[in-house]
C-alpha cells in the first residue's frame, strides 16, 4: 500500500465573514453568520440544491443537484501569496465572493475532501474540496485596479491551488470573527489504481 | 508542491443493488434502486440528515447533522479479499448492509472522497469517503458461520480499506444491475500542512 498520512487535527481562527444577499457574487462583510442545512440563509449560495453550472460539464446547465458548494472558505496566507504573484498590495475576500476568511493554516486550498471544520457554537462545515478560481472572480479582482485588466486573467492562473475551499453545513449553528476553528483532516492517502 | 496524480476516469459495472427496508441494518436484494436526495426512499439510512452515532463522537450521540452516509457501497473485489482473509467462501453485501455492489474497479475502497459515481439514468452519487469497518457488520457476518463467533472481530481487522465506500446522492435517478458507471476520481495530493 502506498504511503498513508495518519489523522490530524488543524486550528484556524475565523478572521472574517462574508454573504451575498443579492445577485451579485461579490460578498459583504457581516458581524455572523447563521449557517443552515441549505448554507447561509438569503445567500446567492444556499440551497439544498442548485443549478449545475460549467464545473460540472457533464450535467446539461442548470440540471438539479445537491449543493456542494454553499460556502467560499478563503484565507489570509493564500490570498496573501495570490497578491504578491498578482503585484496587488492586497487580495480582499469580498472580492472573490469570500464567506469564510481563515488565519494560521498554510495551504488551506489543498486541504482534503472530507475534512470537518468545527466552530465553538457547536456548527460544522464539511469540505467539499478546493475551489477551481475562475474568470467572474478574476473581473471582480480587475475592477478593483483601474489600468490592470491584465488580473482578470492572471488570477485564474495565479489562484490555482490558492482559492481556497467549497463546502456544505453539517451541521447549524452560528459562525462569529474571532472564533477558534478546529479541523479535522482524515487518514489520507493517494487511491493506487 | 508534493506529488500530484491527474484526474482520472474508471469504469465499473452495478452488479447487484440492496436494501434495508426496516429496522435491520442489514440488506435485501432489489430490482432497482430510485435515488433521491436523502438516499434510497424507505431505507435504514435515508435521510437528507441523520443522527449522530460512534463515528461521531465528537457530537454528543443523536445530534442531527446532514447525511452523508445515505448509501453503503461495496465491490466484488475487495469482498473476496475480505473473505479470504477470513478464510470463508464468501462474503455477501447483504451481510454487511450493503446498497450497491460494484465490480471492475481495484482497491474500490480507497477510492478518493468528493468522487463522482455516474449512473446511464443520470443519477450520480458523491462519495464522502471509505467506511469504517464496524462490529455490527462483524456480528451479522459471523452469524452466517455457527462455530466461528470469532468472525466478529476478525472481520473488523480483515476489512480495514476494503471495506467499501459511503456517499450521498447527488442527483437523483434509478440504478440498475447491469449499468456501467463511470466514476471521476479528481486530481489528487496529500495534504502538506
Amino acid at each position: 500500500m502506498s504511503e498513508r498520512l495518519p489523522a490530524r487535527t488543524l486550528e484556524a481562527t475565523l478572521t472574517w465573514v462574508g454573504w451575498a444577499p443579492g445577485k451579485d457574487f461579490v460578498s459583504t462583510a457581516a458581524d455572523r453568520l447563521r449557517l443552515t442545512y441549505a448554507g447561509i440563509q438569503g445567500d446567492l449560495h444556499a440551497g439544498l440544491t442548485r443549478p449545475s453550472g460549467a464545473r460540472e460539464p457533464w450535467y446539461p446547465r442548470g440540471t438539479e443537484m445537491k449543493n456542494e458548494r454553499q460556502l467560499s472558505i478563503v484565507s489570509v496566507e493564500d490570498n496573501a501569496e495570490v497578491a504578491a504573484a498578482l503585484g496587488i498590495p492586497d487580495l480582499r475576500p469580498e472580492w472573490i465572493g469570500g464567506n469564510l476568511l481563515l488565519s494560521g493554516v498554510p495551504n488551506l486550498s489543498l486541504l482534503p475532501p472530507r475534512s470537518i471544520l468545527f466552530f465553538p457554537s457547536g456548527a460544522t462545515i464539511r469540505i467539499d474540496g478546493d475551489n477551481g478560481p475562475c474568470r467572474q472572480a478574476g473581473r471582480a479582482v480587475a475592477a478593483q485596479f483601474p489600468g490592470r485588466p491584465d488580473l482578470e486573467f492572471a488570477f485564474v492562473k495565479a489562484a490555482k491551488y490558492k482559492r481556497g475551499l467549497v463546502g456544505w453545513v453539517e451541521r447549524e449553528g452560528e459562525i462569529v470573527p474571532g472564533d477558534t476553528v478546529k479541523i479535522r483532516v482524515w487518514e489520507q492517502a493517494l487511491y493506487p489504481g
